[in-house]
């Protein structure tokens, strides 16, 4: 590695770290929520936006009176996973991802689709919280919103370097976003319902914004255009969607080990707070787009029209929008850390190429940041950085995730028969009836929004997943050594190809006289008139290497080269060959094409040949040292002596 | 090389042929005409064109007076240069390019000048020629104008195939072109002046291109818009651009060893010939331009209009364009073999690139021809293939080529000192001060039009050439051997890191027993829990190799192999280490991915480090055969024995 690139590299990311460093920092109740659960708590900033695009797309403001009811229905959904999950944090002290508890309980295959499914989810989960991020910062700057695409790019690459620097999940910075999100929510939905119950209205409500709540409220049911099944499968629709706010409620019980002991308890805990602030934002926010009729343009967020709304477009409107862009970074921070550690372990699983396992310079599993960077870029650009189309992709595979992981959890209790089992199986097996049928509303409804792209992609990941496995594990039976005894040396013939005598040919012979007696040069006859010349100074060297003519009427170096030693192995079965070739090393970059890169095409020319290696001898051009001449130099004086 | 691929390259290029068939075919003069001055004769398909481009660019009709005048002192030049180059005939009878004659008689720094002009001159024919060739076709059928530039790159990519296939200067079909084309513009210009001077002049004459010839001619001289200097000047630069008729004049003499003998005499009649047609026809076409007071548009060339005006758009005006276009074709196709040519000469005399001097498959100098086509294309895609900004670049290396050509016959000349030496050194001077001269009107009146271009790239191709020459003579020092007793074996360590007992570090192993008996095994320990485990059982397999342990805090594999190496140098200097890695070479290209190359990071890494070679011992992954395992197999029969 050059010095400068290096340096830069120092600059960016930092001097690398050893690995002792890598210890865990254990975090209280407080900072833990603030660190694990703003994956989830964010949703509230995209959940509610998506339900009235849906509805709202096909029978307009109608749609407001249906959003109350969706959320409920998501908020009770939740709590039913969040007491499953609580029943997780008991059973896996360790952290329990979905992968880890489908595979143990459930097999291999349904572990490689949880794995698959939730890979699909993280890169998901930076592309829609960097949007919806980006879309509080234009919700509060309308002229940013052209470089949407531009400042999801920028965002997701700062973020990238951030956590290639190695991010601890260091709680004391990582609160400030969560906490002040939760205070700005509060703020909102305190002011938002004593108005609304005070009928305490101002001028600024007199905004086009306001149509009058009571007539959508109540008009929805007569008015609407639609009815039976139609209606119904539109809010099935508009539930798929919501059921986004759903999402990320899982870390908590991946992340035991990250908390303070007792552990498990403190989990569980906080994991009833994450769970009540969220489905309090969500319905508070629900009630209050009701209340004031909102609904969310592609140009505001349905929280920035609330907030200016309530709030008036002063110093608390960019209070709540900062926060929330800030904490939907932080959301997508977490898809950085779960992504790469879930590659990591499907790397030791053998699931995934060994490359994701290594930690980087500053201990992060670089590869797997930079891959869900990338990935995530694209997506970002395919769908222009809109929110509202990158949702309809996301929760599938969070849905099926917690119908695996659920039903893990059921075998799991029947297995150990602990005390109480029946009681959480049951519980266990709710949550996975629930979940799965929630999945499959996912996967129908949302099928032609984009929808097939995920149902394509996850099984494309399995099939991928399953072919580097059986790679590594024919590559580990094909390598696998069961001899005991010691090594025995074989027979062995070293071939030089020659081009003249010079010192480059000289180092090339040392060498071959250094690792074996039986040393042949052989010079390729291109050009007849000069052989005569070399044949005669080659007598008179006399160096004890016999020289070897080999005729070349194609004018080709490597056809007769390949063709002598593939005879040589012919006469000597299992002989082994090595060809010595000298390498011109220039100093200069342009001095490579003033040299043919004949030690590479012999390289690659023998690659596929059995028991024959090819050894470069670097020579050195313009340097003070080089493969040592080690001749005896009766007439030379001017050698550089190797020190 | 891949079997597909070498089908595909047979298919376009042939078989390979041996060097035997690099025979010489002699050409009597008429066939050696056709060959050899198709890029001279080819010349008047522009050069009047180019006369009345600028000459009237400036002074719109009246331009039409001067272009006798102007063609009658080329014609001069043309004669003059002509009787010079029948002298380098007789003195040179091996063939006296430029480059030869200058390097000779003037020393290497006026060889690079005319070399440098020439290469520049060869890749200007190409796309001068082409592009002037593709205006008669479009002239001819002007809706195809648009694809101009496309029909260019096509013609220099199917020329570039043919020459790669190896052309042999073989008469017979190269003749058509050329003889088809002196047919067609012998017929033009007596049909034409027989109806000049007749009168007779028929119905279709009355097209919008005819103006009262009379007018027009007596017309200038009266009417012009300019005088004195200012038409002096322009004058000037219309000779400098007619001067292109002239390109080509030096083919005959530089290609004396085609001629069947006695070879010289046969040239000098040739080269009479040639000048006797390209004056005539110049002559004639500018005569006719002038009584027609045809006027060349960016649409059609002086040669359509007169075909279109004297013969009428039937089958003797298609005849003429397609016979222009061919004979254009053949012109470019000259540069095809002459700058290969050079360029194998400049390689031999180490000025460029040795890969220049090697004849490909087909013995054709394959670097040299796609080198040219690629030039080219960038020019003609550059000037939009639009033949009047070309030209301004062409001649200028021309003139400097016969400045240099002649000045080094007067030396020759004088060292000589043979009969009649003063008479001929006389016309060779006569000749070097007339074209010195026309160097001069050149560059100066041509600069602002594109000269500069030309101006900047020959100094260029010295600096390049020089630096190119200045390396290759110290590379030549740097590895000349001058030691004259037999070789002598160094004392060697080989170094093998391992990552474990698999068959590919056994494979690594038995290799480096085989060629040393010093040998180390090293672990790059990256997580102690793995490091006993592998002692363990390292010391159970008792092959008779330390394993050596290097701890890697930073978890980098190269740092602490670097060091461990450096360090043995250090203890023993002098010491010439081996470090032999297991390279697995993977069946299927994506398999590549799921291994790291270690092989190739550790190659580079000891790259520069004196007295280091390292070794990667293929492991070629699910083929029968691989690098023979031959270690004492007590408990294992699984190996592929090797054949």
């Amino acid at each position: 590695m050059p010095g400068a690139y290096r340096q830069l590299k120092h600059v960016l990311f930092g001097r690398p770290l050893p690995s002792e460093r890598l210890e865990h920092e254990r975090l209280n109740k407080k900072t833990a929520l603030a660190v694990l659960s703003s994956d989830a708590i964010s949703s509230v900033a995209y959940a509610t936006d998506q339900i009235l695009f849906v509805v709202g797309g096909a029978i307009g403001m109608m749609a407001i009176g249906y959003v109350i009811p969706i959320s409920a229905v998501i908020v009770g959904l939740l709590v039913l996973v969040g007491l499953s999950y609580r029943q997780t944090i008991f059973a896996y002290p360790n952290g329990g991802g979905s992968y880890t508890v489908a595979k143990e309980n459930l097999g291999v295959s349904p572990g490689l689709v949880a794995a698959a499914a939730l890979l699909t989810d993280y890169i998901l989960t930076v592309a829609v919280s960097i949007s919806s991020g980006v879309a509080a910062i234009t919700s509060a700057y309308p002229p940013l919103a052209i470089h949407t695409v531009s400042l999801c790019v920028v965002s997701i690459v700062l973020l990238t370097v951030v956590n290639l620097r190695g991010v601890r999940e260091s709680g004391a910075a990582f609160s400030i976003p969560t906490y002040a999100f939760i205070v700005m929510m509060v703020a909102l939905i305190v002011v938002g319902v004593y108005r609304a119950t005070m009928g305490h209205e101002l001028a600024f409500l007199a905004s086009p914004l306001k149509v009058d709540p009571t007539s959508a409220r109540h008009g929805a049911a007569i008015m609407s255009p639609l009815t039976g099944f139609a209606l119904f499968y539109l809010l099935l629709r508009g539930f798929a969607e919501g059921c986004s706010a759903m999402t990320g409620t899982e870390a908590i019980s991946n992340g035991i080990q990250a908390f303070k002991q007792p552990a498990q308890r403190n989990a569980a805990t906080t994991l009833t707070w994450m769970v009540t602030i969220l489905a309090a934002f969500f319905l508070g926010v629900s009630y209050l787009a009701t209340h004031y009729a909102v609904m969310p343009t592609t140009d505001q967020t349905v929280i920035s029209l609330l907030g200016r709304h309530i709030f008036g477009t002063g110093f608390f409107y960019y209070a709540l929008q900062y926060s929330t862009f800030a904490v939907l970074v932080l959301a997508a921070n977490t898809a950085f850390a779960d992504f790469p550690r879930l590659a990591g372990i499907l790397a030791n699983d053998r699931f995934m190429p060994r490359q994701f396992s290594a930690r980087g310079d500053r201990l992060a599993f670089s590869n797997g940041i930079v891959t869900l960077a990338l990935l995530a870029i694209v997506l970002v650009i395919a769908f222009h950085g809109n929110t509202a189309r990158l949702v309809p992709l996301y929760a599938i595979g969070v849905f099926v995730c917690f119908t695996l992981s659920q039903a893990g959890m059921v075998i799991h209790w029947m297995r150990s028969r602990e005390r109480g089992w029946r009681r959480r199986a049951a519980l266990n097996g709710l949550g996975a009836v629930a979940t799965g049928i929630v999945s499959v509303v996912q996967i129908v409804t949302k099928f032609t929004e984009g929808g097939w792209i995920v149902c394509l992609i996850i099984p494309a990941i399995i099939w991928v997943l399953v072919a580097i496995h059986r790679h590594y594990t024919q590559f580990a039976d094909d390598v696998k050594f069961t001899g005991h005894s010691p090594i025995l040396p074989l027979h062995h013939t070293v071939v030089v190809p020659v081009n003249g005598i010079t010192k480059a040919t000289a180092g090339a012979l040392v060498y071959a006289t250094t690792i074996s007696d039986e040393v042949v040069a052989v010079y390729i006859e291109v050009d007849k008139r000069l052989t005569d010349e070399l044949q005669r100074t080659w007598e008179e060297w006399d160096i004890g290497v016999p020289l070897v003519v080999l005729p070349s009427p194609l004018r080709s170096i490597l056809r007769p080269l390949v063709e002598y030693v593939d005879n040589l192995r012919m006469v000597m079965p299992g002989e082994l060959v090595t060809v010595v070739v000298p390498e011109i090393v220039p100093k200069k970059w342009w001095e490579h094409f003033l040299h043919n890169k004949t030690a590479l095409y012999i390289r690659t020319a023998f690659m596929f040949k059995p028991n024959v290696v090819v050894v470069a001898v670097p020579y050195l051009l313009g340097h003070a040292y080089r493969l040592r001449d080690m001749i005896n130099h009766d007439d030379e004086t001017d050698v550089v002596a190797t020190a």
